[in-house]
């Protein structure tokens, strides 16, 4: 990089990582193919129609067989969307493995997310580029970005970079969106009859990718140890100086995957989880009140300060406001030229009367616009300083209540997305960039990689592919149905959600803030090797 | 605790800290005595009328001289004002020197601040009640609060409550307010001629008590380092999406020594520091108009985003601001009972001005009230936003000017308080507080602790007491003229600025962010043991 690094990041540079045992000697590994039952997903005509070249795949497992020989590979890597931590070690995994394969394999980066792609826009990753880059956060190597590749142009022109290119495949780093669109590319290819591999690798801090063969997304243990990190430090503050309720907003789209696993490694008072709240059906009003009903009775004990936390999607999750949300999103992208008043104005009944309830400050927020996915911008929505107002509002109602309710208000995301892998994550990361590598020197396309059995030690996981399309499912995007990677949502009969469920009464009333503290890389493995909460608790011993 | 501790909680709680070699024989340390010239403060007269008793004390270095015999001794604790990391190990280093000096003493932990002295509201602490709080982060141990000592009222029932405890000293953790009370009580304690000792330990995130014989107050490293974490892993993102301005407000009350250590650590493309910015009379014009130059010609390198530091008490040292301030803070103060729009049309007119020109949001923010000591609430001023609208509005002025800006505001304080203190807060507090417990056996009061040679090996670390009255000066507070401990601002002349002024150039342009990651208490010395980056500029290695 050219100038001085902090002492951790060289540490880290210089760092060895654990290789599960089944990645010691590429080249023994076979895979092995398993029939998937896709015709049974309701949309299975839908998903053949439009994927008919890679519909049916085979899953694919990683085993030690006879000895493989690999021919020399051109391997394409490109990170799309968000960053989360491990990207890096993705590619570094890529790299070690197609070089151990083959030494004279070669890795491609393109620049700035799939635009690189389309515009063919590159860099070639050699060891002395890569070698400051192993084991730290952040997408920098080679940069992001959020354009899709999905119309005819974008994909010829894809295809067109590929081939100049003379790659042999293109692993795409990202999450459900991109992941889709790597399918998209997969079938575009595969019509064309061309000899290209390409593979996604599950990636977002949000958590939401996860599924039968993916037990967890990387970046999402990283970024949970930051912001936990940050939750027991205000927890710890909350106690000592007694006068102040931290109301603490948490990254995660919709799903609420990550403030679960932060409340489990640092019991708030009250964390509100989407998901339970739709099961419910809770309305804005009975959120709010079960909010207050905490604070009322902690302030009867001498305990006006507390930590509540709250997922950056929750508001989708509330019924009436989640209406809103979707009448809203389909009026804004259709009627571009409209005034905000007229879209208000069209809104059915429920939902307007909805709208108006809010403050002000928040209608102005839900009346933004959306991303290039069409996706609901919720981060942009406060809804930590609108449960702020509304739970103000109700504890001025309450005339038994005498407390001092002073609320601070916080928003932990960014600070999460390019942090120093984890031991998990660096390992994680790595063993899926080899995986991807194995997958591309076996020439398919359209799989997800994947590695399982994360629950045991390193040594023992297990490596394989899944193909993207039994992962999809049919959603509304911008009015309009597309086949979409599943989003995973919180799983109320998870264990992870019930142990929640059984322990949360104590940690509302009673101070049992939990401080994980800084992520930590040397000394002991149960300080330094954990692994999420929530994983730990839903994966049994043999899931794969 | 009672209820299951992190892995980090469990080891930081076992971990045993290096003793200066000083320390390691308590029983032979004597106290030299060094006579200091305090007649030449230009408030000499003023200090000896108000300290009669405890004025021209002579300083106390500590050395190895002949046995002491120490009788069992009563010592009571207390927190004041904000937390700081490594509070506990303060009560750990006193309980431990008291114990090792005679068993039999006995150490009395004062419960939610001053008012528990006021109020004699106290617990008995033990080996076993403190065991989990070593090297843990928190004041939750006993509490803090925000209470003075300082009428006759608040006065005599302090030392009441230390007469039925039958205490023989008292030692006070706080700031430079808070050490102000302990010199007070001092005096008070001294005149009724009681056999009390009276000491400091200087506490304080914020970086602000230092002067010949405190390098540093305790808890700013540990702060600083959270801080730093954050800060890099928000420059990371930067570098890695690509698309925003982050805007990052830090705590650290009027002096910019927060953020000139963050960004000697993190090399963001902005920091202001008030000091500076006073010393070179800028105008607010003047800053925004620098801000905007940097992200002018970051964009034509295309580059649209960046890191800007912001200290949350830079529109103090913004001259028209400043003045602003003052004038807002005399009116306030005196007249509780005018409108708001009434003071503001009794400002003088530059102030007036100033005022009207400030985004409403803002003028609000100025009209809130002040904190007990008078102090204006700077971090309730959203300076950051401040900066993010005034940069929007000049960069729209800017016709040349083609970058999208997307500006994102943080604001890092309350996480950085109570975090597990760093391997150097953690010692340096233990041995401040064997140092309190050794200036109370010595039968001292008005002093305050402190450990010199920070920056050599912790073995060669020196200790010693300095007497308050010798730290003060004359400051006016609501409008009245008050002696008070000096608080230090950054010296625009010293290495750690001229180190900062030399690179920041090269920093604004190019993107050089650096990052520390989080705070590692294993592995090898250069990750775990640095000291801050401003201390190992400024010290040079004899200085005490």
């Amino acid at each position: 990089m050219g100038w001085e690094l902090s002492p951790l990041q060289e540490e880290r540079a210089r760092a060895i990582l654990q290789l599960p045992d089944i990645l010691k000697d590429l080249s023994s590994i076979q895979f092995q193919r398993e029939t998937l039952s896709e015709g049974n997903s309701p949309f299975a005509d839908r998903l053949q129609s439009e994927f008919s070249s890679i519909f049916h795949q085979p899953l694919l497992r990683g085993t030690l067989g006879v000895k493989r020989s690999s021919s020399p590979k051109r391997i394409g890597v490109v990170f799309s969307g968000g960053p989360a931590p491990g990207g890096h070690n993705v590619i570094a995994g890529v790299f070690d493995a197609m070089k151990r394969l083959h030494p004279s394999s070669e890795l491609v980066g393109f620049l700035e997310g799939p635009e690189g792609v389309i515009e063919g826009k590159y860099k070639v990753l050699d060891e002395s580029i890569l070698a400051p880059y192993r084991n730290q956060g952040g997408f920098d190597l080679i940069g992001s970005g959020r354009t899709k590749i999905e119309t005819q142009e974008q994909l010829r022109a894809s295809l067109a970079s590929i081939e100049r290119l003379e790659l042999d495949g293109l692993v795409v780093i990202g999450g459900d969106d991109s992941n889709t669109n790597a399918a998209i590319l997969s079938q575009y290819c595969k019509q064309k009859e061309k000899n290209i591999s390409v593979v996604g690798v599950p990636k977002t801090i949000d958590g939401d990718i996860k599924n039968a063969y993916v037990s967890v997304p990387f970046g999402f243990d990283t970024a949970c140890k930051v912001y936990a990190e940050m939750i027991g430090n205000i927890g710890r503050d909350a106690v000592s100086a007694r006068k102040y309720y931290h109301f603490i907003k948490l990254m995660g789209r919709s799903a609420s995957h990550i403030t679960l696993e932060c409340a489990l490694s640092t019991h708030p008072n009250i964390a509100l989880i989407g998901e339970e709240i739709l099961a419910k059906k809770m309305s804005l009003k009975d959120v709010v009140k079960q909010i207050s009903d905490v604070i009322v009775e902690r302030s009867e004990k001498g305990k006006d300060y507390g930590v509540v936390l709250i997922p950056e999607g929750v508001v989708e999750f509330i019924p009436e406001v989640g209406e809103l949300i979707i009448e809203l999103s389909a009026r804004l992208a259709e009627a571009n030229s409209s005034s905000k008043e007229e879209i208000v104005n069209t809104l059915p009944p429920l939902a307007k009367s909805c709208f108006v309830s809010l403050p002000k400050k928040i209608q102005d927020q839900l009346l933004q616009e959306r991303d290039a996915h069409g996706n609901v911008h919720v981060s942009s929505i406060e809804s930590e300083k609108l449960f702020m107002m509304l739970v103000q509002e109700e504890l001025s109602r309450r005339a038994s209540y005498r407390g001092k309710f002073q609320p601070v208000s916080h928003f932990l995301g960014y600070e999460g997305r390019c942090s120093f892998p984890s031991s998990f994550d660096a390992t994680y990361c790595y063993a899926l960039g080899s995986v991807a590598a194995l997958l591309v020197d076996e020439g398919v396309l359209g799989y997800m990689c994947f590695v399982g059995r994360l629950k045991g030690d390193v040594s023992s996981w297990q490596i394989g592919g899944v193909p993207l399309t039994h992962l999809m499912t049919i959603e509304t995007r911008k009015g309009k149905e597309k086949p979409v990677i599943k989003k995973a949502l919180v799983d109320c009969k998870s264990s992870s959600f019930i142990t929640f469920e059984k322990e949360r009464g104590k940690w509302a009333c009673q101070d049992m803030y939990r401080f994980p503290g800084p992520i930590q890389f040397a000394g002991e493995k149960s300080v330094t090797d954990t692994i999420p909460m929530t994983l730990s608790l839903d994966l049994s011993e043999e899931r794969r």
